[in-house]
């Protein structure tokens, strides 16, 4: 037996026990009459203390070979502390040892082993087993395992059957590139990874199973920003026999039940916003509704002075910043900066103080006197101490503009604490966006997204009206789920590929085995997939998906710690039939 | 709403209540003056019945259209049957319908949708979300389900932490083939899709992670056979700082608490077996206990009379098939053709009743009086009424050929009941086996595994009598789950890889991470994996794996509903650098 205890479980209940424990050294003080060992695992810390005169030469030898990360076995007596720790657990007592075994010794390793460390990015990669050591990292990873089984409990209760889908599947051109798998069986064909397992999904509701969820890994083949990996993992899920409501209230309830779980934290029922509303009060289709902050349209206001800016400007649009008229010059050109970057885009800021005397100064006081300015006031619905920031452009690129202004406002102001949560739905998308690039209509969720009922004639006439029975989850800005009412109906979804361009030969071929099945007695059905790396870091509140996957790739789609991908043997390509391009 | 109720859900209770249940037409009688629609879902049928005369004559018009597998909702009121069926729990009910809506109309399914199917194998498997309509294929995943949530529940409860490791990794030659996936961002370099988490598992004990487990999906690219899937699902553990007894222990417990939270079956503390005992006594090592039958070696008993076959054999083995002595020549004769057959490949059978009279006829009288024929009869320990099956030849050979016989006994006699369930340990397997065709030591599990620390000196000298600490679960003759201690020692492992004619080379390249991870303080640590398919298969008492699987494939690798793999874009290949050989 390795152990008795870990190390964080002695209390002062086991004074006076014998007790083995086992771990890592994470540090040593060595004051000649007295030797303290922190010994360390996952569940905690244990000092071990050695009186070195009176102890036997032995152990005190072997104690004094022991340096970090060396990995041992402690067998002796749980004793009382004389002077207590309330830092740790165990701070109340202490090993007096009668023997050291180290079970593997340790080189230093390359960064410390602490929760602040040493270590950058890039090494931390490398040695992702040592980086697995600190604090920080496995308690996120602790958060994981729970939310995933709190998830799966949730959706037990109400009778979700987990069912496994496969992993080598059929490649498909729509959506994002897949990953391939040659397949040497079948030499010449490819199998692909799923992107998502969206249509195996449909085919478990045609085939009577009702209630479907899976935490499942998927795969996407584009080139990586900071936050993506080519593999990812899901909580997908789908239900039979419902309408867009249904799905809200489950997976509401999933989300609150999670919060509540994991986090003791109550949120209250989900408010529902339509995306047409987001775009127009929030130029964002995931907006983060920790504060209000609402986009004020100004056109009817602003124009017809002698400001051209505002009078060639499709929109004009601002926020008011509750309590910042005291802002300063310096920060006001700070804002000016930020919203005139080229990822921001726009060509300037108008500004307006409300002071805290009654009195309204402008960055723009040349065309609009205080009469007018009080005007933009009550339009804001300021008080006296509120700061109205404004932007002036065309409409679409404004909003995206202001939304960015807005989210950089509302940290400045310390409304957008990570403790807090604000959750709720956007329904109502559009069904299709058209693209200038490829001139042609793309599904905005996916083309297996059923259109509104009341909306299916404009279909014909008017695409780009066509709203979809499609939501998103948004927390904190965030959006953490997306789903859909799916059509169900083989006509329906023919005519959908055949909006999204392809011919019915095509179609037939790619998705033939979905559009047969609706004909033997598809039922209606509809589901919603959540993004659970991103909910993990929301949840640890931390940005980085990353710190919250255990083994992550980098930006090139490299895991640097076992260095894949490699070469293979040329075996290996003859037996698959393939050839590297040079 | 589309439903109020399942269709499983009504009892005499809701009399009176007006309901909703959608489904599908399960089947339809049309009596004239009476019609009745069972309506199915996944939880139950429900009947409705139209009486024709009283009902509105545009229901009557509409039940009229209905076919089989038509999905409808029905609303309407819960009457009590007038005569009522004990055959399904909604028997004391019926609904009177007011209003019938075809939610989606079907064609005729190419097979019944009924527990026993008219369709045979590949047509089911192509309309796999039709069969999955059908109770037992349906109920197979519901079983999957509940084993791997009370999995995660006992293991989530002993601190075991469920963690992703990642699909795309890299490849190796050691072990099966690999799948792999060309990288775009990586040109001329592939991931390879994981045989199983080996590698991460051991990192996430070097990293402190102490209890890990993933119910995860593994791949190989062998040649298949009826049983074996490309893709396939481990339950997969390991655990640091412990020793085989912690291991053996704890999953043990994890199977006994499967069988009784999901079978209500009470299994005994698991037997142990050492693979030399299950070689002598079962001729296999994965033998089936739920009967004894075990080998009784004859040489000293047999030989030194005229009987050659016995003389020249390596060894002469048999077994004693209790109450068989009443076998017919005819039943003889088949057992003497079984045990011919080229995969058995014995070259004869001997046998020796001993009838119920006390006397005792051989097949080989000849050469054995009835003297010595009570010395096999004392050898056995057999008694009169039992039948004395015997075979001869080289050791090795003739032991796997009287393992089949034994199996064959043992199911002819109906010792084998798939509802009889025993479960026990094979402990204490070879490290390594000499392959002729290779001329080298291969490992017997894999090349983690540890030796036993007793065998180490073995190495060097005699590494065939060298034992690991491994590990095999076999339940009724099949292994369903296996693992070991493995190596955390730097040089150990490296002696290892040498032994398996890895160059120091090849060796760093491949497995470089692990043994340098060894050397940043790792601990003991081992663990075992379960083939989830295969347990779930043995549960459901079916010996099938595919039935336990929502979408399979088949023997060539095939997904026959989506007809994947298949052939891939010129695009898709230039991006990747790779083309195919002609």
């Amino acid at each position: 037996m390795l152990r008795s205890h870990t190390c964080g479980e002695l209390r002062i209940t086991h004074v006076g026990q014998t007790v083995t424990i086992s771990g890592w050294v994470q540090g040593i003080r060595d004051k000649g009459s007295l030797l303290w060992i922190d010994l360390r695992d996952r569940y905690g810390i244990t000092q071990v203390t050695i009186e070195t005169e009176n102890a036997a030469k032995e152990l005190v030898e072997t104690a004094r070979t022991l340096g970090r990360e060396f990995v041992i076995s402690v067998t002796g007596k749980v004793n009382e502390r004389y002077s207590k720790s309330d830092k740790i657990p165990t701070g109340d007592i202490e090993i007096s040892p009668e023997k050291i075994t180290v079970l593997n010794p340790a080189i230093t390793p390359p960064f410390t082993i602490e929760d602040e460390t040493d270590g950058g990015d890039d090494i931390r990669m490398k040695y992702r087993y040592l980086d697995l050591r600190r604090n920080p990292v496995r308690r996120n990873l602790e958060l994981r395992h729970r939310l995933a089984i709190e998830t799966r409990l949730f959706l037990d209760k109400l009778s979700f059957l987990e069912v496994e889908t496969p992993v080598l599947i059929k490649s498909t051109p729509e959506g994002a590139r897949d990953f391939v798998v040659p397949s040497r069986m079948n030499q010449g064909e490819f199998y692909a990874l799923p992107q998502s397992p969206q249509t195996f999904k449909q085919l478990l509701m045609v085939g009577g199973f009702d209630r479907y969820y899976q935490i499942v890994k998927c795969f996407r083949d584009e080139d990586l920003r900071a936050d993506r990996q080519p593999e990812f993992t899901q909580i997908d899920c789908e239900m039979a026999f419902v309408e867009q409501e249904d799905i809200l209230n489950t997976f509401e309830g999933l989300v609150r039940h999670l919060f509540k779980s994991v986090k003791n934290v109550d949120i209250p029922e989900l408010s529902r916003m339509t995306y047409a509303d987001a775009m127009k009060y929030y130029g964002n289709d995931k907006p983060d509704i920790r504060f209000e902050m609402k986009f004020i349209e100004l056109n009817d206001v602003v124009k017809g002075k002698e400001f051209k800016v505002f009078n060639d400007a499709g929109l004009v649009v601002g926020i008011c910043a509750k309590g910042a008229a005291e802002y300063t010059r310096k920060q006001l050109d700070e804002l000016t900066e930020f919203v005139k970057k080229p990822q921001i885009g726009a060509t300037g800021l108008v500004y307006a103080r409300y002071n805290a005397d009654g009195t309204i100064k402008s960055s723009v006081d040349k065309f609009y006197n205080e009469e007018e300015l009080k005007k933009w006031a009550a339009a804001f619905n300021a008080q006296p101490g509120d700061l109205m920031l404004i932007l002036a452009g065309e409409e679409h690129k404004t909003r995206k503009a202001l939304s960015e202004l807005r989210l950089e406002m509302g940290t400045r102001l310390g409304l957008r604490d990570k403790n807090t949560f604000a959750c709720h739905w956007v329904i109502d998308f559009p069904l299709l966006e058209y693209s200038e690039e490829t001139s042609r209509w793309h599904a905005m969720h996916h083309p297996f997204t059923s259109p509104k009922p009341e909306d299916i004639a404009l279909l014909e006439t008017d695409p780009g009206k066509v709203r979809a029975n499609a939501y998103d989850m948004v927390i904190n800005g965030v959006e953490v789920g997306g789903g859909s009412i799916r059509i169900f109906n083989k006509e329906l979804q023919a005519k959908m590929f055949g909006l999204l361009g392809f011919t019915k030969e095509e179609a037939q071929a790619q998705f033939g085995f979905l559009m047969n099945a609706f004909e033997f007695g598809a039922p209606p059905h509809g589901g919603i997939a959540f993004g659970f790396d991103r909910l993990c870091s929301l949840f640890g509140g931390v940005d980085v998906i990353r710190d919250f996957i255990a083994f992550p790739k980098n930006n090139s789609g490299r895991d640097v710690m076992i260095d894949s991908p490699s070469p293979i043997s040329d075996v290996q390509l003859n037996e698959l039939a393939i050839a590297l391009k040079k």
